[in-house]
């Protein structure tokens, strides 16, 4: 939060402190809005297009028109980088339904929607926890019934999130009917004595995760055998290797759940090989 | 919105073009922050101590210290209503985790929370609707399961309600497990062919009703026989009278349910009278 940190809004690129929202803004009297977070890797977008493709349709589901086509919003993103001297971090981008006197149904056609762009300052590549590997609990997951919409109503994950900050661990893995769905922030996998990479099927019951797509590419391209179905919680304990992905975290290694040692309680071979892997993607721009 | 309108925003009174909170307020963010909604009846409150007491509630069950006590809270109403000359309408609350740099975690302890309050000027006691009564739709229920907590969290319930003003109707009903959880923005009734005052009971499956609660006490000093129990979709159909409740629409007859007449087709006589009264009640503040 320096006092140089440029902030885009609404057409504008205006000084942190002038970045605010009218109290009419939908997105904070509703939720009524998405969001998208792409990495930073020396000064370039990570993973870009596909964070566009899925705000375009995160928009699409809830009725917001998208304000930008992909070029245009990696205009702004890159503009933004460019003011914010950034080299490695993330980029947040915020679409909302726009200001309107307060009413649940949507505002009079023609209401254009508010956009909010700006920066975080990150180490995501040289990750310490990745050399040490994640500690993390599992929660119940509370959400909502659309969680393939990547919508800003995120009270439950940052309950979640605080439930993991309180226990001293890093992530929480979210259950609903024995079962992981996924991270507070991020994709639960885990690989197991075989040597399978396990991630949950997409469904609306977790969001379609763009490092978790990459990331099975580099795994298949690895020929590492992939199983998409159910992590029930005890399988999860009893895997070889455990890992989350996210756009800020790339692959993150777990070494403990729920207070037992996963594998022999190192981050896993295959995931080290796999956070490379990536690593190498993000690299390449 | 007028010019002259007055917000309140931690701790002053602004002109409504001023009422601005920085992008990184908890509740634009994340839907990190619990509302309240009190109506005004002859520039009296109507229920607010129990509303105040509901707001101390769901703030309690996500961690953020309530930063005024109920009288506080009054004070901040009434003076409210004054500046904004308000004889009828509502007064909306709003409290967020505050202003910290994005991350699901709660942010540092001694981040202040972020207060808006602001006025609607609307008809609420000869409101047209309850003349003619209202036609409602049922939707999914596709909330998280904590709907005991009045969050801003709201965007299943602005897409229910929006799927109602697309029917042409006024409500939606949310119904999950084949049974009716509650409104969009309004508690369910129905009254039974044999004259039963019927409603879910409370539970973290939807909001503990401030008007449903005066209702349910009106009922029963009106010697109406009252029982809490799940309202499936079909015994709603089939009874003799429906309404729904809210601070702002205090008792609203319900007509016709996804295009089913209810009763005649007309706002019903039990209904009717506790509309009258709860309009008593609201009048004698």
């Amino acid at each position: 939060m320096t006092s140089s940190r440029i902030v885009y809004l609404n057409g504008d690129f205006v000084p942190f402190a002038e970045a605010k929202v009218p109290v009419m803004d939908r997105g904070y009297l509703f939720a009524d809005g998405i969001y998208e977070v792409s990495a930073v890797l020396g000064g370039r977008l990570v993973d870009n297009a596909a964070h566009l493709a899925r705000l375009d349709r995160s928009l699409g589901e809830i009725g917001i028109a998208n304000p930008h086509d992909a070029a245009g919003w990696e205009r702004l993103q890159m503009e933004l980088v460019r003011r914010n001297d950034l080299v490695e971090g993330l980029v947040y981008m915020q679409v909302t339904r726009g200001v309107a006197e307060r009413d649940f149904a949507f505002p009079p056609a023609g209401t254009a929607p508010g956009v909010v762009m700006f920066t975080q300052a990150k180490t995501v590549a040289a990750n310490p926890l990745a050399e040490k590997g994640a500690r993390i609990i599992t929660v119940e997951d509370l959400r909502w019934k659309r969680r393939d919409i990547k919508s800003v109503a995120l009270l439950a994950q940052v309950l979640a999130k605080q439930q993991a900050v309180e226990a001293g661990v890093s992530e929480a893995w979210m259950v609903e009917d024995g079962a992981v769905t996924e991270g507070s922030s991020s994709t639960a996998f885990i690989i197991t004595r075989e040597g399978t990479v396990v991630t949950r099927p997409l469904s609306t019951a977790l969001l379609p995760g763009i490092t978790r797509a990459s990331v099975l590419r580099l795994a298949a391209e690895a020929d590492l055998r992939i199983e998409e179905r159910l992590i029930p919680v005890e399988m999860a304990y009893e895997a070889a290797e455990a890992f989350y992905t996210s756009a800020s975290s790339f692959v993150m290694p777990v070494i403990q759940i729920d207070g037992r040692p996963i594998g022999d309680g190192q981050p896993g071979r295959h995931t080290r090989r796999l956070r490379e892997l990536y690593l190498d993607l993000a690299r390449a721009g």
